[in-house]
C-alpha cells in the first residue's frame, strides 16, 4: 500500500528554525506523551534518514506546509518550493499567504498553484495578528480558492491561536457553510472539540478531517477512530505531523486501529489522492489487471 | 410494554413535501449511517405500513411535530390536526408557532391547546429568520407556556440552524434558568454538545432530553446511554425520529442497550406520559393487581 | 500513604448555613448520583466523626475554601481561620476575596497569606454580581497573586455561575495565557468541558485540575482518569468535595481507578504538596533511609 502523509515537515530549510526542531526536547516530550518514541530522523535532523523512514513506512508523498506565523515561526513558500524541486513528488507543497493584504494573497495563491503547489495553507489563529476562521479578511481569499477549485488546509485545532477560541468549530462551520464548494482540511482535527467537529463533518461534505498528532490517544480520540471507520471514511486523512510523531511509528500504530482495510486505504491514500487530484495507483493497477483478464 | 415515540413524522400531508420524504436517498443514507435499515413504510410512504410497524413495535403514541421553517420545509398545524382527527390518540400533536409575531403566536398556542395539541414545538434556528434559543423574541412565548403549564419541544441539536452555534447548550441553559417551571424537551438532545447538555440536564430539573436519531451510535452517544440509566432516568425520552430511523428497528436496537428494565420503561413510556399528562396504563394495571391480591 | 484532600468543607461555622449542609437531602441525592453512600459525618454534622473519617482515609490535610457568594452562601475568612487555629495543619485555608473592590481584595490577600492561608479562592460566576473568569475586574487580583507566587483556586466547573457559560474553558485559557506564572487550580475540573479543559491543561503548565466530585462517574470522567495517568499526572489533584462525597468512600473508590501507583501518589499528595509548598514526608523518609544506608 502507498501512503500520503498529510502533514510532514522535513528537517530542512526554514523548518530547522522553528520550535519543532530548535526545541527538540519539548518536541520529544510531546512525542512520548502521545505514545511514540521520537524518530531518529527528527532528532538528528537528517533528510536522508527521513527519506529512508518514509520508504520503510511506504509513504509515497508527504504534504509540506508553508507557514506565515508569529510565535510558531514561519516557513517561506520559497523553502517549500525548493524542497519540491529537490525531491520531486515526494513532497507535495501547501503554500502560505499573508491575509492582511488580500490582493497580494491572491497573487501568491495564483503563483503558487502555477508553480506546482497542491493547496493553500491558512492558519487564522497563528498569524502575527491572530484571526478567527470566519474573519472577514479571509473571505475574499476563501472565495478565490472556492472559485478555482483550490483546496485549503485550515489549522483550527490544537494550539491554533492565542487561546482555545481559535479552534472553536462554530467559526469553522460558518466558513464551510458560506463556501460550500471549498474543500477544507481541518488540520489537527479541531481538537479538542471532537464531538463538535464530527457533527460539522457529518453535516458539511466539504470538510476533510486531519486529526494527525491528536488522533493518537489524546482526549476524545476514540471518536475520531469510530468516525474514520464510519460516516467519515471518505473524508478522514492520515497525517503523522512529523517530526511530532515518527513517520514509521505512526504508521505501525495506525494499522492497529479498529478501522477496516477498505476504509484504512481510503484514509491513507484514496481520500488525499482525490482531494489533491493525484493519479490513483490502485485504480491504475486494477486497470492493468482488467486488461490482463 | 406500551411505548410513546416522541418524534415520529408520518408519510402524509405536508410531511411528504419536506426533505425527509422528498429526498429519500439522502434520508436512507442517514438511516444507514446510524446503523439501521430504512423502513419500508418510509420508502413507500405508506401510512398503512407505518401503523402496522407501530403495532409491531408496541408504539401506542407518536408525537407529531408541526414546523414553521425555512430550508427544512414547513408542516402546518392544520396538517397535524387532521392527522390527530383521522387517527385519534395514535398521534399526539405538537403545534408550531411564528415567533416574529408574539400576539399571533400566543393566539396560536391557545387555539392549538384547546384543539387537543399536547405541546408546542419551537425550533429557533430553523425559522426563516434563525434565532438562538434565548432570543428575546421567544421570551414572551416561553413565559406564556410556563404560566399555563404547557410543555415545549425545543429543537437545539443536530442541524438546528445555519451553523453549530444554534445548538449551543449555553443558550438553552439560559432559557431553562429564566423559566424554571417551563418543561422543555431538547429535541435531538443538543447533539453534538453531549457532555455539556448532560451537565445542563443534571442541573435543571425542567429539562427533558430526546437525543432521538443522534442517540444511535453518533459521536458521544454512550454518555446519553449512561445518563439514561443514571441521573437522567426520569427525564430521558425515547424517539425514533421516524422516518430517519425505522420505528421497529429502533425499538429492537434500543432494547439491546445497557439500561435497566425499570429505567427503560420510564424512558419509553413513563416520562413522556407524565410530561404530556397521559393516563399511565402500568399504574392502572398495578392498581388492578393490588385490588386482586 | 498520606493524602491531601483539595476540597473539604467541615461541618462547622458558616458551612452549616450553606446549601451543602442545610439542604442535606439534596446533597445526599447528589452523593448517591455519583455513586457513593453519604458520610455519616456529613449527615450528623459531626466534626469528631469527620476527623475520624479523615484518619481512616489517611487524609493528613484538607483544603478548606472560604467563599463570598450569592446564591451558594458565603463562608467568611474568619471562619476558615478559626478552623485553622483550632485544628492546626489538619485544615489548610483558601481565602476568599471581594472582586468588586480591588484595593480591598489585595489587602485581604496580603492579610490572609500573612495569617497562614495557603492560597486564594476565586469563584467568578458565584459572586453576587457574576463574572466570567477573564473579567477585567479580576485582572489586578490575578496580577497581584502572580507577582507574589500565590496560587489560586478558580471555580470554573460544575454549577460555576448562573449558566453554562461561566465554566467555558475559553475564558479560563485566557487567564492562564495572560498570567503564565500564576498557578491556577480549576476546581470542579471545568466540568462538563472535559476534552476542552484537558487541551488547556496540556497547553498551559500553570493549570492544575481538580475535578473532585465530577471526577466520579459523571459524563466524560474517563478522560480525566486517562489524563491523570498520562500527561497530567504532575498537575491532577485529589479532592473529595466533602460533604458531597464521603472522605473515606471517595478514597476507597479512587484507589480502584486505573492509575499507576507512582501517579496516584503524586495526585493524592505530591502535586498538592509542591503547589502549597508543604514539606514532603516521602522525601523526608527517603532522606532518613539514605542516611541509614
Amino acid at each position: 500500500m502507498k501512503i500520503i502523509d498529510f502533514r510532514l515537515r522535513p528537517p530542512a530549510k526554514g523548518f530547522l528554525d522553528t520550535l519543532m526542531y530548535n526545541a527538540g526536547e519539548r518536541r520529544d516530550g510531546f512525542t512520548r506523551t502521545v505514545g511514540f518514541e521520537p524518530s531518529p530522523a527528527a532528532q538528528q535532523q537528517s533528510m536522508e534518514m527521513l527519506l529512508r523512514e518514509m520508504d520503510e513506512a511506504d509513504v509515497a508523498h508527504g504534504v509540506v506546509v508553508g507557514r506565515l506565523a508569529g510565535m510558531l515561526g514561519s516557513i517561506s513558500n520559497e523553502d517549500v518550493l525548493s524542497l519540491m524541486q529537490e525531491y520531486g513528488p515526494r513532497f507535495l507543497g501547501a503554500a502560505s499567504i499573508d491575509p492582511t493584504d488580500r490582493r497580494k494573497a491572491i497573487q501568491t495563491i495564483d503563483e503558487a498553484m502555477a508553480a506546482g503547489f497542491k493547496l493553500i495553507n491558512i492558519e487564522p489563529g497563528a498569524y502575527p495578528v491572530p484571526m478567527l476562521a470566519d474573519d472577514r479578511r479571509l473571505y475574499p481569499i476563501y472565495a478565490h480558492c472556492e472559485d478555482r477549485g483550490i483546496p485549503i488546509i485550515l489549522m483550527v485545532g490544537g494550539t491554533a491561536g492565542p487561546d482555545l477560541s481559535y479552534s472553536n468549530p462554530i467559526n469553522t462551520d460558518r466558513v464551510l457553510a458560506d463556501f460550500p464548494s471549498l474543500k477544507v482540511v481541518a488540520a489537527h482535527g479541531a481538537w479538542p472539540w471532537v464531538n463538535e467537529i464530527l457533527h460539522v463533518a457529518f453535516r458539511r461534505p466539504n470538510l476533510y478531517l486531519s486529526p494527525d498528532m491528536y488522533f493518537s490517544r489524546m482526549p476524545g480520540w476514540e471518536e475520531y477512530v469510530k468516525a474514520a471507520d464510519g460516516f467519515l471514511s471518505d473524508r478522514m486523512l492520515y497525517a503523522s505531523s512529523f517530526p511530532f510523531c515518527p513517520v514509521k511509528g505512526y504508521r505501525d500504530w495506525f494499522e492497529t486501529l479498529p478501522i477496516r482495510p477498505e476504509n484504512r486505504e481510503k484514509i491513507m491514500w484514496g481520500n488525499a489522492a482525490r482531494l489533491l487530484d493525484l493519479p490513483d495507483p490502485a485504480s491504475a493497477a486494477q486497470r492493468v489487471e482488467a486488461l490482463a483478464s
